[in-house]
């Protein structure tokens, strides 16, 4: 006898990247930082008052709002903390999207969206991307048309780190009928010269939410630290009504503060980031990948036809002298390997491994 | 214009206690351990390896699982860690809860249970329990009768105390067509001498879930970090589909391990507020009210029609004069005031203050 709902049983699971126990594994799989989280961090973890965990937490984690607030000079009442991005989409799709309903995503993207709409209950429409991993013209339209109350964009765009500019953006949560959410996961990274900044838009549309998290840019991952900014009206029924009372436990209420409070290290860490997947992207294309032009923190490697080995032996291979690529065995994926951008030790050594192996 | 679905729209939302941001209130509200959590937590806290949160926490905090399995006598199969028992909650009415279906529970109990009901779409059918707080015999077949596929009830029963014996909750169990999650939030300050134990009904029932948590026992409600023990039928969607993948955070598995490792010195805590609640209670009773046995650490004082105070104004006073109970504003509760059990010495204030307040 089993008792789960018949979507549940029906349902594939997530599959979550390889997280090995050791530090003998270069790990360049799941999009971590490859910088340690700021001396700051260390500092208010060893300084944290332990008997304060006997009480609850703060319900709704209002320090880390007000400084969340400053950053991004919007309100309070714009922000919900969330236990890492993947409970915002959660909330997301619990609060917007009817069981039976149709929910909106771009394909491929974070695989993640359409587990949570099969948990739901709900229709996933996975619209796919053009040959530049451009949003279809016609997305809204589309989405519009099978009655999506909510669709999901990853931007800088993964697994391909690209980047969807503002106004087109704009333009999408202008014309969409349902809540657009756009889940800046890897923001930090994206080059600041392009002066892409969504929050801007925040006050300007009530159906637009803007992911984030603390997992990659503040190397954050282990705490599992994220947030939604939004207009009131789509923040409020996640913060006083579908969210758990007390998402946010004690200590990553106290780290989530001391993080924004030194943003500063991170942003060096992003610096270092950028330079250093710049100079991989042209190695990884002097081996023959082709690589898209990426805004975040890893490059998708597209492996020619005519290459000494396929993506699936690459990864294979990697795999067994120590170093965790990430490869997604489906059919629109099975050509491509996404690489974390690692420290610039960790890139030469990856190199220097591929270089051996694809030596004719 | 409004995004949110109906029923999250039409629904009231919880309302979690009071919580102050200070020590200078005594707060015997929402039923914190009087006592801190154990010294080990403090030094776990200290030699945490921060560099660590760069990376994904272990996504199903198989270490913790092992040290409950051999805690309970059970297998890591039996077992799934929760962001508190709140979540484990809210899992088991996303695995089990078909939108439009029905929930059931006990009345009154925790009244989260039919707020995540509403958030799942489901239609909530409350039972009354009877004059001594006591499970009806026709629970099950009520039910049955709805067709609900999952039934929540605390035992010891929040908010008054009392407990129910493993015979009565293995019928249920025997009877009941759905899922019986029985929450056992409070279950670390029952009497040992009653040897009441229901972990050993996990093997025997495929649809028993049991919910345990870190908040009350271990005195670590700041951590959020909750259990749910079942047969694999019922934890794997759980573990495996429904859960956010990394739900538990790195820091909150490293001391949950410690606390469960120092399980001494938590259950010393336990002896010592079984102790203050018979002391608590009888002072209660010598005042006039009407106090329930109680195998939790809060008791449930009614307060008799005649009295010089109503409930709600002695909640009030005692608010003014610096100390937390809790008040239900609600029909069925409005003549009762549930009183978290503190120290030998915030029981003491307790009673010095209402003493005064009760003075002809």
């Amino acid at each position: 006898m089993t008792y789960e709902r018949d979507n549940i049983r029906r349902m594939s699971a997530y599959q979550w990247g390889e997280q090995p126990d050791t530090d003998e594994v270069l790990k360049l799989n799941t999009n971590e930082n490859p910088y340690p989280p700021s001396p700051e961090i260390g500092r208010a973890l060893t300084s944290f008052n332990v008997n304060a965990l006997r009480r609850y937490p703060q319900p709704t984690a209002d320090r880390l709002r007000q400084l969340l607030a400053e950053l991004h000079e919007l309100r309070e009442e714009n922000i919900v903390i969330t236990n890492g991005g993947d409970e915002a989409l959660r909330l997301a799709l619990t609060t917007f999207v009817e069981p039976g309903s149709a929910f909106g995503m771009a394909e491929p993207s974070y695989s993640l969206y359409s587990v949570l709409a099969d948990i739901q209950g709900a229709t996933t429409v996975a619209l796919p991307l053009g040959e530049a991993w451009d949003i279809p013209r016609s997305f809204a339209a589309q989405l519009n048309e099978a009655g999506a109350n909510l669709a999901c964009i990853v931007n800088p765009h993964a697994p391909s780190g690209t980047l969807t500019d503002v106004d087109t953006i704009s333009q999408l949560a202008n014309d969409f009928n349902g809540v657009l959410l756009v889940d800046e996961a890897y923001v930090d990274f994206v080059d600041p010269a392009l002066r892409y900044d969504l929050t801007r838009l925040v006050n300007a549309f009530d159906n637009l939410l803007i992911l984030r998290t603390f997992s990659k840019g503040y190397s954050l991952a282990g705490l599992r630290l994220g947030y939604l900014l939004g207009s009131p009206g789509l923040i409020n029924p996640i913060l006083n009504k579908t969210r758990d009372s007390y998402n946010i436990d004690g200590i990553s209420q106290c780290l989530g503060e001391a993080a924004v409070l030194d943003r500063a290290y991170a942003e060096d860490t992003w610096h270092k980031v950028r330079t250093s997947r710049r100079t991989l992207r042209d190695q990884l294309i002097e081996f023959g990948f082709r690589v898209a032009i990426s805004q975040s923190n890893f490059l998708l490697a597209e492996v020619p036809l005519d290459f000494v080995m396929s993506a699936e032996e690459i990864y294979q291979t990697l795999k067994q002298s120590g170093i965790l690529i990430r490869f997604f065995n489906n059919p629109l994926m099975e050509d491509k390997l996404r690489i974390t951008v690692g420290t610039e030790s960790q890139n030469r050594h990856l190199l220097a491994c591929l270089e051996e192996l694809l030596q004719p």
